[in-house]
């Protein structure tokens, strides 16, 4: 062994070639067009943050597995402040707890309220990485939220210009996306009408139901009862609900209506006739109107009591996203989460919104057969470099096209001069066309287009192999250079600028 | 105080709140397009890498300044080899050193070669940062490089590439941007011709010679010969050169011709007859010949023989890239670095690129006063929600015009039913349009559209309360529901698609 480096990934990160980005800077390419049809506009912040603002003042949330840099670093001194001392420093895990940070820092001077902003970026969880599964250390989420706005009208906005996402990247509504909207308060108000109202009981009800595709029914009766023993031997601590109300509890949150508006109607009926309820039921009701007059189809949306999600700063509406058959779960969700901006700012800030899995959504569409363009160049057309002539002649034709605009890329690699492997390179990139100035055509004041599309159609089909010489000889025109331009464009299927 | 976290920032890491991210996502979206249509593909790299494919297996470039993490991680074993322990992981500083591992890992069975890839992400430096002059410690890199090329036809082209680019983002040729370009191979052979042909040596010169417009010229001479004392006392080595070659390399690396090629013809004309000389001058006219093919301007691309660029793994063309007037210093710069995969394999593989500090172009355009567009908003229309009626109507119309393609968003302040507070809202954000729907309007089937573009306008030469008063009631109308769309698109200056 020399002193080389093994070129290798970590564990749980991965490098994304170019076939996959290019799917994947088509996906967020339509997804950036819908979130700026809706007004939200782009913000970044830092990879890194201080442990504080990633983990709360008390750092309770020990478990959400931040990658910590071994040096501490110095915050900003705030105006007229002392300079602090250096503190712990981590990777974001999210783009929501920065965005509340923001948000706290900078309105309302520099940023006005309502603020809807998008962020697509990089998040890092120092976790078990299953990539299998789709669960890497490093991926990517493309969050919309909008801050200081406690309506209803702003939750039905964030599920419409998911489905509005989701239409434009061409998944079928209700057999291509599902997406469940719910409420926290439907099962808050349901629990306090059985005389369940502390806050914590109810948060461990929504936790357990969470969990209700991943176990069976009767392991999720034993966490709403007594509780049970996983596989491991390990006590799993139960809620403490009795029989009867575990069948009431689990006979509200499988109501399904027809409609979004039925299901509420048949969750109203099985709620108590109280204040708490009614106020519930009317918030529904209202984002239910709200999401009709955005043409939100009832395929695409469904109203579903059990959804539960689990981040404990949700508050109201939640919803969760799925790409159907495509074996890679819940590809965004989001929800109503007005306390989190509290804990930078004694002013509280409403705030919903919602985050789309790029890695998990990018892999359920390959897992769907669902692509934009299956090229691996960006250039559709490929200029070739001749035996015994000067190259330059290739490099000016190459800035002729482009100039043109016409995608061009210049055969740069090591067979220049033999043409037999630069067509090669030309057929695996996918190029549409390739261009050649041999001794003949600088002599004649020509140059020769080979058509590379005919060329692949015809091998696809050709067995013999005469017939696949000719084939291939066929889709090959030399012309006088004043036609080269027509002659590309032509099979490109573009016409010229001027002429459309 | 109470456990409330202080929202700020670390030192050297800064948040891009919306009105520069419009401008550099516009300016990414610009070069994006340019370097596609040389037909360069995507790539995208984790930001965390082992610490030997950082620093190399002698781990001898300790100063690269790198963001550690705390705790190790295990690589991906290769296939058939034995797991390997965890390793120590840090945060990418360039784009280039990940580029050279892909390059090893996956050529040529997943990636052909000659192979041209371009890849926009944030790299870290754990130095000191210097926020005034444009220094942070997280900051974008906008790269492209092609591998497996080794003609200066390439080289070429990455200078068109740039110029391209700069183009594309409306920078004036010559006295916008100047890109000079060298070949280090010039002064080596100028060097070896006067009997240093060390490798040292010649890179100790060069390294002198890339601080010429940081230091005096005495400090510079001093550098070349005997050495110096800093202002802090430091003893800075000298290279040795006695004073007739010093003021003999000052005169070569400052010859400026009135064209490249009558600057390499002087260059060559103080070059000795010698074959390295020969064949450095021949390289780089054959470049100036790509270059001239390529239609690069001499205003915008000038062969400068005292350009040196620091990093060591250069070996050949080097090019640098100034905003003229911006105050920020290089805003791009590569050249050819034929070494670089080899730390990852035996097998050696060309390479050139470029890459572009996105930061600092933004701050250099804005300094400029170059701007794409002022708005704070990605949406042309706002629609307003009204006193005493039902905020659905305004949820309808909201969707209404987007479905007919009209980015609009829909008021979801806390000032739902104030209107002055909503339109001031409005013309902060700079909307061009509000839609109102009040009772009258419900009643009637009508709707109000107000332009907020005239509106701008006239508040802007208005001086008179009574005139101002006048003025703002003119931009508004109230208009059949069905004239709504034709009304917002005569006030966007747009036609329906199917006019077009």
């Amino acid at each position: 062994m020399t002193g080389l480096v093994r070129p290798q990934n970590l564990r749980g990160f991965r490098d994304l070639l170019p076939e996959e980005m290019l799917l994947r800077n088509e996906v967020v390419a339509r997804i950036t067009k819908v979130y700026e049809s809706f007004g939200f506009v782009p913000l970044d912040t830092p990879v890194l943050e201080s442990l504080p603002t990633l983990l709360g003042s008390g750092g309770e949330e020990a478990d959400k597995q931040i990658f910590i840099v071994r040096e501490n670093v110095k915050p900003v001194a705030a105006e007229g402040e002392e300079e602090a001392g250096p503190v712990e420093v981590g990777m974001r895990f999210d783009l929501t707890v920065p965005f509340a940070r923001i948000i706290a820092q900078y309105a309302p001077q520099q940023i006005k309220l309502p603020f809807r902003r998008y962020h697509c970026g990089p998040v890092f969880r120092a976790d078990d990485p299953q990539p299998e599964q789709g669960r890497f250390r490093q991926f990517t989420q493309f969050d919309a939220d909008i801050a200081g706005s406690s309506t209803v009208a702003a939750d039905a906005e964030i599920v419409a210009l998911l489905t509005s996402a989701f239409d434009a990247l061409d998944l079928g509504r209700g057999d291509g996306y599902v997406v469940r909207v719910n409420n926290r308060k439907l099962v808050d108000a349901f629990l306090a009408g059985v005389g369940i109202g502390e806050f914590e009981v109810a948060r461990h009800v929504l936790r357990v139901l969470d969990k209700a595709d991943k176990i069976t029914p009767e392991a999720l009766r034993a966490e709403l009862g007594e509780g049970r023993f996983d596989v491991s031997g390990d006590r799993i601590r139960g809620v403490g609900l009795a029989e009867d109300l575990i069948d009431r509890l689990l006979a509200f949150v499988g109501v399904q209506g027809a409609t979004r508006t039925e299901t509420l109607d048949r969750l109203a009926a099985l709620l108590p006739d109280d204040e708490q309820a009614q106020a519930a039921v009317a918030e529904v009701r209202e984002f239910l109107g709200h999401l009709k007059a955005l043409g939100v189809s009832e395929a695409g949306v469904k109203l579903d009591p059990s959804l539960a999600r689990g981040l404990a700063y949700y508050t109201g509406t939640v919803y969760e996203a799925t790409l159907v058959g495509a074996g890679v779960g819940s590809i965004g969700g989001g929800g109503r989460y007005d306390g989190l901006v509290s804990r930078f700012s004694d002013d509280p800030v409403a705030a919903v919104g919602v985050s789309i899995g790029i890695d998990r959504l990018v892999t359920g569409l390959a897992n769907l057969g669902i692509a934009y363009s299956t090229a691996k160049t960006t250039a559709d057309v490929v200029v070739l470099v001749m035996p015994k002539v000067d190259p330059v002649e290739a490099t000016r034709v190459s800035a002729l096209l482009r100039e043109a605009g016409v995608a061009t890329e210049l055969y740069v690699g090591e067979s220049v001069g033999k043409v037999g492997k630069q067509l090669a390179y030309a057929n695996n990139q996918g190029f549409k066309a390739a261009v050649m100035i041999g001794g003949n055509e600088v002599k004649d004041g020509t140059v020769t287009v080979k058509n590379l599309i005919a060329g692949a159609e015809s091998r696809a089909a050709i067995a013999d192999n005469s017939e696949y010489r000719a084939a291939k000889a066929a889709g090959q025109m030399t012309v006088p250079r004043a036609e080269l331009l027509a002659t590309v464009r032509e099979i490109l299927g573009t016409v010229s600028e001027e002429n459309r």
